[in-house]
């Protein structure tokens, strides 16, 4: 009897560990990661439009004339895993980045991309209009190397230059810091929220539902196309800084800071209403200050979690089912503006896991 | 006895069958494809150059002073496959074209990245310098919405505008034009050939021995690239537009044609020699005219043809092992300037894997 019960422990030992290896293949090993299985991955463009020259193309000359220009749409690359869940994450990077953001992580970890291949997420990266491959711009730009890196480590919160925050999810290496300042590319037109929402809402028309992933910029980008698209299910939102609407009389005033001001944007209210009709979280990462100070790489994120604790009473208010996490309070430490790639960025992406559950979306 | 040898067939019949289906697997069914096994997946930036502006950062003004900017590097994303063979294939677009060249193809098939990985090799697919996710351009650069898209109809030999080719390997429908069109992206700073195969050249640095492919305006980098790194161990180049290298003293004459003048490059023959170290293969597509013609998007590769054949005749003269393949004079009609991506891909991916296992390099 007692072998017996032994031999059945043996065999739910190793089933309790193949269930767990499952359940935590997310996990980073010292060793070799299990490998992604891949039904199906490939790319395309979404949305955009057309400018067409007068006249009739010449194939001799080869002049403007009767020749056609499609610009202004997204561009996605996508990988839908083998027993995939049912709604995919579309992942849309922030200001002057692009899908870098969410792939290998500047020291070389996996980002996001992987990390929810891996729980089974189908992923969908894309570039916005204007920006890394999606580059043709019906607009003209210039563009100039201007040195602003320095600036950059500010504003995204890794330090104040040239010191690192004490404690801070980043690390401190010459080959890091260089990936991560190289994982930015120009605008190849001027940015254009419209534009860039249409585009996205398209990207929708053409996947169906799934649940949008922002940071920073797209942020309010990313509100904008809410409102566009009723695909879109749910929001995970790190640290938007930008184009939070409110409707029409509930407008808070504009907020200042030494690193600029921010300006709320009035809406209808039957627009706002959408907004209210997904869950949506917002995450904020660490060395935000409380009160104001004269640096602006600090200050500018205070008015930001400021408007976006406001925001979010405004689509509550109204119904809906919007949650601010400034990740300090409820006990992690030491984040940058890029929270997802951080060095902690497996328990970033627990707390999106396990939100994504809360709300019936995995 | 008759039983037994009927279930021996069974047997051997299901060996076979499962066989095949290995050896078929990037055959596309009409169905659902088989998965794609990635051990590891990511990427990263190599390369580049640094611009520092003089002075000191000043934290709370964040002007140029004091501060830095990476630009010039080239960008990769790669795949490797589960049990994967020894060499990967770096896959380089060519001219007004990034990444996507070599991912779904405008009409939603798969491209030679995923065909590639299916075949069990590394695949690492690039952006040059100053294109795509490589946009950090050390130089100025003003981008301008000229339309320009049935000159490329042209020139990539799709058709005459608005006319198709007779039996030509691309899709027809409005929508994978569109893709087609959409595929492209504009440089966001001057092509320079140094500054691109420098950069191509440190990505092998970091990855080790490979086989290099090139497009178009990538074929004339590539063999920059082989000059400045001996860790390419082969090269397969698909219509190779510019820069072909000869040693001094033996640099043929200029070509001339309608869609103007082609030149070779005079180099050192110690350089041009690190060309006949390793194999070359190179691939031409269909609707090259053998005599001259006033329809540029012909005739300008008509003298590229000439060329690479003369090329090809001198890397083999000093002891190198260079073949120009044209393909319609092996039987294979119909392709464009972009064989990898026509309705054929399947057997253009054919003719190349034969070729890597003939050089030993599978």
């Amino acid at each position: 009897m007692k072998a017996r019960f032994g031999k059945l422990f043996v065999v739910l030992a190793l089933v309790f560990a193949s269930v767990s290896l499952t359940a935590c293949s997310a996990v980073q090993h010292s060793g070799k990661l299990e490998p992604i299985v891949i039904q199906e991955q490939g790319s395309f463009t979404a949305g955009g439009t057309v400018i067409t020259s007068p006249g009739t193309f010449d194939p001799v000359k080869m002049t403007p004339e009767g020749q056609t220009f499609h610009g202004d749409h997204v561009y996605a690359f996508y990988q839908i895993p083998e027993k995939a869940r049912k709604l995919p994450l579309v992942f849309w990077h922030g200001y002057g980045q692009f899908s870098k953001t969410w792939e290998t992580t500047p020291d070389g970890r996996e980002g996001f991309q992987n990390i929810f291949l891996r729980r089974d997420y189908p992923v969908y990266l894309l570039d916005q209009p204007r920006r890394g491959n999606a580059g043709r711009s019906t607009v003209a730009r210039t563009i100039e190397p201007v040195p602003d890196e320095q600036r950059w480590f500010n504003i995204f919160r890794v330090g104040i230059w040239p010191e690192f925050y004490p404690e801070v999810q980043f690390p401190q290496d010459q080959s890091s810091l260089e990936q991560y300042f190289r994982q930015m590319t120009p605008d190849t037109g001027p940015i254009d929220i419209d534009v860039n929402s249409d585009a996205v809402a398209a990207l929708f028309d053409k996947i169906g539902p799934g649940v949008l992933v922002t940071h920073s910029h797209s942020g309010g980008m990313g509100w904008a196309t809410v409102m566009k698209n009723p695909e879109i299910k749910a929001v995970v939102s790190y640290e938007p800084g930008s184009n939070f609407v409110f409707p029409e009389g509930e407008v808070p005033p504009e907020k200042n800071s030494s690193g600029g001001s921010l300006k709320p944007v009035e809406v209808p209210l039957d627009e706002f209403m959408k907004l209210t009709k997904i869950p949506i979280v917002i995450y904020y990462g660490d060395f935000i200050p409380a009160e104001p100070t004269d640096i602006p790489g600090q200050d500018m994120w205070r008015i930001r979690l400021e408007m976006a604790r406001l925001w979010a009473d405004a689509v509550n208010r109204h119904g809906g089912d919007a949650t601010v996490v400034h990740l300090p309070e409820v006990g992690i430490l030491g984040n940058t503006h890029f929270p997802f790639s951080d060095l902690n960025n497996l328990e970033i992406a627990d707390l999106m896991s396990e939100w994504l559950a809360q709300k019936g979306l995995d």
